[in-house]
């Protein structure tokens, strides 16, 4: 029943890994979600079926993987051990699964490990104890469920969770509008594109204000034209 | 790859629409979803994924329809010129799609012109945003991804958002009940038909509230003894 | 159409029930559901879609089931007449229907007549006035919808609710965390497990917090070395 | 409990409707969804949860519309009467509901009308019957579950199925890929347009076969190196 | 870790079950999923989202319950001693999951057991290897994934599968329209009510197919006027 | 509106990948879904809503990677110019959408160059003209909602399709149970692998079907027993 014999990622933990630069990190956890998604390309983001376990949690730190199995967190303990302070730690599983993997017990353990919160594709249970605490999950569901501990999976492998490929030590980025994934080698880059677009932002926000159209401040009327637009009465 | 030579609803912008009575649309304003929903002959609702993006955003106007994209919100601007001073926004997609068509900067253009908020078959972002702003958004999706402006759709066409046929100036009243569409002739119609309904929910109310069963009230235990209802011990 | 012939269960109210143990209900109510939940041997869980209407609502109370049918809430009415003071109403449904089953009417009659909450595998409506009423409820939906007076359901007879099996007297536990059944007669051994459960749960939270791995307080590193883990750099 | 004093659609036979030209109709039936629905625009597709109840079922006719209360088949029966030789069955509901509303009884009264097929945004039963029959079927689920008989909908009001907005007359064409829908007005103009269409295709395929590339039989490459295409080895 | 010390239902294994009348379970195998749901008053079945692997997949006999856990397949094995010849194996699990409990190798197993077929409200997967044996499965999906054999559920305990509730020794009938569940003791009556329906099913159908309209045929005319039916022209 | 300024991964044809070793791709050929994602380890699938467009579809091959954007199709004809004779196309997009990317002109394409099929994590058109040509589609999606060519996004990049991690040149499996990826540089191992397993898997097969029970093949009863597996009469 074991599948060792094979270069298999299963049953690995990995404990030297390259987190992003910490100033880069501290840059980015300047921007929203949605800055960031658009300074990286309009690439990284994960699916929108993950929320905020509570209104206004937010985070931004380098990711500690974990690939959990369906039904199990014992995982979740082997992570704790290499969780660094300022870390996010980012849990996939193997299949769809919305049982309770991570509750206060837990959150207290990685909260005193230093992680600055948790962003997992499974259930979350406990969340008004997790609100109190002021530990911010982002998940694909809430349910009480519990778990067992008996199957091995892996820690600091590359994962996908919701549909997003992780590295360890990539730069996690979520608030309410979602979770975003920044490679760890383009922190920098990024959140001075973020930063850039930012500033330009402010500038068209006041003229929407002022009443200006997009039609006019992007000059979109002769490509509308040239598209076939028709206006009629 | 043009379909024009077709009389297609796509690629066409409507300039002139006529919005429901004003005074009727103040009176609806009063009322909530459910109300309007019943004073409507229980019709006109929108499917339950629509969700207001922050827990009490409630609206009331004449529709703005739009026909977007998948991906692509560039009719969003196009709409934007044709809103009135209290319209509410309805856009539609020719396919399911949640990606983030409308963000703080696009509501700021649409609070500019007048709009009371959007209902959108689709994912919004920059939500604390939008919150902070007091611009209520209605969707089927909270998600950070970018759009581009690259295809026609249309503006002030009929359209079919969330399961429900909307007309250009329908009036919209949405609420944390739902979405409701009260097609713009009937409006005051409705609306007298809302405020009755409410007076009589009072009496009601208080009877409840005083310990009377619905049973009694509504003289339901004949007919459920006819139906068959059998009590057993 | 009758099908009264058969010794079937529907268009029946059994007006004599068991009730757990008034002690046990209390008792009971002071834990969360996802302790509720392990101390049962974690069993009794409704489907995480079931979610509370609003942020905080929380209850517990033996259960008045109900089963209805599609876009049908008569049975509603017969089930109030069921209520005594600590109750909480149960609402199965033939089949997936989110139309808005409940509303604040029925909520003042329920609350009137001493109903602590619903939980209801359907949609529920007025969802701003339970909020102010105070009355929790727990829905697969919310939604305007309206429904009928036609057809015959029944009122306390074992019913599926979200998935879990539910009979008359059963305790209701609902928090943040989801829903969960425990069976009349467990009541009081599963209450007195949950304080058990949770007197554990203080002394670990309290070495979690001082730092201590849980691969270390529940002897983990051997039975995960023995499954093979490798640690890697 | 009635709301007939408003002007709602609910409760109405319309008995004349304007049908789509036969020719146009039956230019139409040779043509599949996809090129159909290019043909019209690219609009008037159902959502693609509507699937045929067996393999390689598709027709073609005129729309007879229904509107279904959840749970409640009544109005198919009222539906039959108003089915002349060639129609198709349009059956949309109040709400999403999975229930068996058709089964072989009611086909063999369709078919005795002369009904060409159903297309349903709801539950069809008895499919391997249905099969036997030759009696297609396009619907939302394949669901055992009866319905009953006592509330209103309508037949022959414009309708909205499955994400489609349909007014009686409407041609209706159905395969493997979907249900499209087309206006009665452009029955003719689309059918043209969907036979000139098909003609070039047959030319296209014949340059795919023989292995030139989209690229170059639509000229891609400029506009492509424009968009920023780059090619890496 | 163990929940033991409570009276759980987990880690059961039932011997005796008290099977349905084999003459019972004879006669009802000989009509469809609708009838038997009709027959029974329109109770007993599981939700359509349970589908056969196979087009043609039929089957009815006893159930073997089994509760797994997700992504653990342990308790297969130990059903498999419980078969008898003429058994239907209904497999429930803890939580919502999707994995390939089931193949080939159980399937001869099962089959060799005497096993008529599986319901399982999880994942199967060697979906032609069962079509080319003949072994029917119902499932929730078809998928690959593997599981271990490590936690224990229980067999021949009441369980809830698909929504529906299933005592060991119930009788299964599942075909095309779905799966459905008659409780042991009803199986005779639900059996002679199906043949009853059946027989007055034949009558109906040649009159519908001899263009007799079902307004008339169930006499709907006066009622529906009496409801409010407006014919317009 | 351009990302071009960052290393985004948008915009990029990778013309020379690494394919697996044809010898290792045709002994994979060999073996079903189930047999290589255990022989893998238990990695690599795809999630379970990628069905085949009908049924027995199945093909191996080494991929060429696609990366879509929404509601666009440009990329499958740059895409279209990198197959080389026995590759299998695996086309990912960067949001959910059911839109038809793929008929049967692109199949005449990519059939002209060698493809073995494709598999989308999107929707697909013209299945019937698809099985008629024997070309195989896994598709999330029928959907005849035709797309346009507006849009870059890459060819031969790494890409998460329905949830697998997929490299260029890896190889794809397919067949009634999902969809496998077998990274490149394991293919050789991972056939020689499923070989073996398969030969085991015919001696279990043998047992089973002569009775044996899996609770004595696999030694389980011991184990089961000290778990806490309890017998009742």
């Amino acid at each position: 029943m074991s599948n060792q014999n094979l270069a298999s990622t299963l049953g690995v933990v990995k404990r030297n890994i390259v987190r992003a630069d910490p100033a880069a990190v501290e840059k980015l956890s300047r921007f929203g979600v949605a800055t960031v998604h658009e300074a990286l390309g309009r690439m990284g983001l994960m699916k929108p079926y993950m929320r905020p376990i509570y209104a206004g949690a937010k985070m931004c730190g380098p990711a500690v993987t974990v690939l959990l199995q369906p039904g199990d967190n014992w995982m979740m303990h082997v992570a704790a051990e290499q969780i660094q302070p300022g870390d996010v730690v980012v849990a996939a599983c193997t299949t769809d699964n919305n049982d309770g993997f991570f509750g206060d017990l837990l959150a207290t353990s990685f909260k005193g490990r230093g992680a600055k919160g948790l962003v997992i594709d499974g259930g979350c249970r406990d969340v008004d104890e997790l609100q109190q605490m002021g530990f911010p999950v982002f998940s694909r569901a809430i349910h009480a469920k519990g778990t067992i501990k008996a199957t091995l999976g892996s820690v600091n492998i590359p994962v996908v969770c919701a549909g997003a490929a992780v590295n360890p030590g990539d730069v996690i980025v979520a608030d309410s509008d979602g979770v975003v994934v920044v490679p760890a080698a383009m922190a920098q880059q990024v959140a001075d594109a973020a930063e850039k677009r930012e500033s330009f932002e402010g500038e068209k926000r006041a003229k929407f204000a002022a009443g200006v159209l997009g039609l006019d401040m992007y000059n979109m009327r002769e490509p509308l034209e040239k598209a076939g637009l028709k206006y009629i009465d």
